[in-house]
């Protein structure tokens, strides 16, 4: 079933301890839904300037992603040049430009409004909200969001909310907007805002999903080479939700495997510069780490102990 | 299968955002001796001084604990204070008395020198190597260190780390022992300096299992209410130890059941203070919270994908 990302596209200069890259192809659409393109079909929605380079547009074409609702304005592309250190957890925004990417208003193509699958990307949570309007009966909506909205446009996010039905953050972003240090008690109160489940991500140490009743922690794939991590928590939701789209219902058992289909997709994503590990990718290559995720993490019943 | 283990027996004073107690038993050789007891007999040996409390000493008896190496030296009994914060990841040292622990040279009985399975506990490298030279032939020796004998007495730790089998560290420890920024590289690394097993502890994020060929993770319990960390680590060591002297043989299924049941039992001990979360837990609370970790992690294989 069809899935629909509303985000950004955008132009990355990305600065790590191994490297730099000048206005490689970012955007947390971008990673989204090439994650997602791997196992379902894929819409996006976004706004480019005119300097966008036609090859990127042939690159998502060619992972078969529709880009009916990828506009093309006047003026330059949304940029981002960002720096990691050693720790690679977290970057450092060096310069952020929005461009076109300001005056933002989603509007989608007709055929896009069935979509029973919707994620909203990390935008203005008022721009989340009018996507909402425009689908019709969607069977799950997600969504991601950041400090910057939680913090400066609380209410608008909290109207969001209560349409979403699961929501991505990352621990520190939980922490904000529940108020609670603890993160058991941070999702327990981000459960009664709106969303039904919550994906917890926490970088390097894996990711946790809430429901109600069950609590499910994947790891992250220990890796000896860590190259870049931007586009890691949209890869992971790009692979999570592309793999819900095809579950016949997403549950229990779908969502974990969404987990750790997602946790696969991002292990890949910081295995090199941009969307770079994702051009060459195959589907052989994600089988056998997800078959990896298995032995990562699997363990025996106890039989009886002794005593 | 016996398991000795030597270490320190402490009285700790303990503040934590939810409250604090004065002089309350710890110590690194205490917590870990109870964990492990719940699962096979265990000795210890360590010094107290003259003003360690009987009903501390009748505990560990209640527990089976052997306590012939336990010996009263004239003095005061090791002192530890320190103080957490809402992260409650790491502690602040406000005091350490060393008092009779100060002259501590391990000295086994000869009952305990057949012991097959060896925990060294966090002490000095060359008192760790002393007890080896007592000890007849191991069947398992494992160790754990701290940053101060990695800085401070670093040539005598690489001479004790050539005759341990398996070393416990937190990530921070791995990092400092390595030189390596990278958790897996810093494994690596380490699996070179004697030990054939590495376990990674890293608090609420779980613990990493390297062995030569393979990773295991294990996540930490999320748990609504943690009140004191103060000996989450060597209840770790414990439940582990005490798992694995169990099995037929440390094979990698005992190995990931001992790694699962540390950190059952860490999760218990942070409950409450000191170990007073152990001191009324029965084993059917340690089975159903393992199984609770076994639907914590569990997810299925895949099946066919789409596409």
């Amino acid at each position: 079933m069809s899935l629909l990302v509303v985000g950004s596209v955008a132009l990355d200069s990305v600065e790590t301890p191994f490297g730099q890259k000048e206005e490689v192809l970012g955007g947390s659409a971008t990673f989204f839904s090439t994650a997602a393109s791997f196992f379902n079909p894929v819409h996006l929605v976004a706004v480019v300037g005119e300097d966008f380079p036609e090859a990127h547009v042939q690159f998502l074409q060619s992972k078969g992603i529709g880009l009916e609702g990828l506009t093309r304005e006047k003026g330059r592309t949304f940029r981002w040049k960002g720096k990691y250190g050693y720790q690679l957890n977290e970057a450092q925004t060096l310069d952020t430009q929005l461009n076109v990417f300001q005056s933002f208003a989603p509007k989608l193509p007709e055929a896009y409004r069935d979509a029973p699958f919707v994620f909203l990307g990390n935008i203005h949570p008022e721009l989340q909200s009018q996507v909402l309007d425009q689908v019709k009966r969607p069977q799950l909506v997600a969504a991601d969001t950041m400090n910057f909205w939680i913090q400066g446009t609380r209410e608008a996010l909290l109207k969001t909310l209560q349409r979403v039905n699961l929501l991505f953050v990352n621990d520190a972003e939980a922490r904000q907007l529940s108020g609670e240090h603890n993160i058991v008690k941070a999702a327990r109160a981000i459960l009664t805002m709106g969303p039904t489940r919550i994906v917890i991500k926490r970088g390097e140490y894996g990711a946790l999903l809430f429901e109600r009743e069950h609590i499910f922690a994947c790891p992250a794939m220990p890796l000896e080479e860590v190259f870049d991590p931007t586009g890691a928590g949209d890869t992971f939701a790009g692979g999570f939700m592309g793999t819900l789209a095809t579950a016949a219902q997403p549950d229990r058992d779908a969502l974990r495997r969404a987990m750790v289909m997602g946790s696969v997709m991002a292990s890949f994503t910081v295995e090199r510069f941009s969307l770079d590990r994702l051009r060459d990718l195959t589907r052989p290559e994600i089988h056998q780490r997800f078959s990896e995720f298995k032995r990562l993490t699997h363990f025996e019943e106890l039989g009886s102990l002794k005593g």
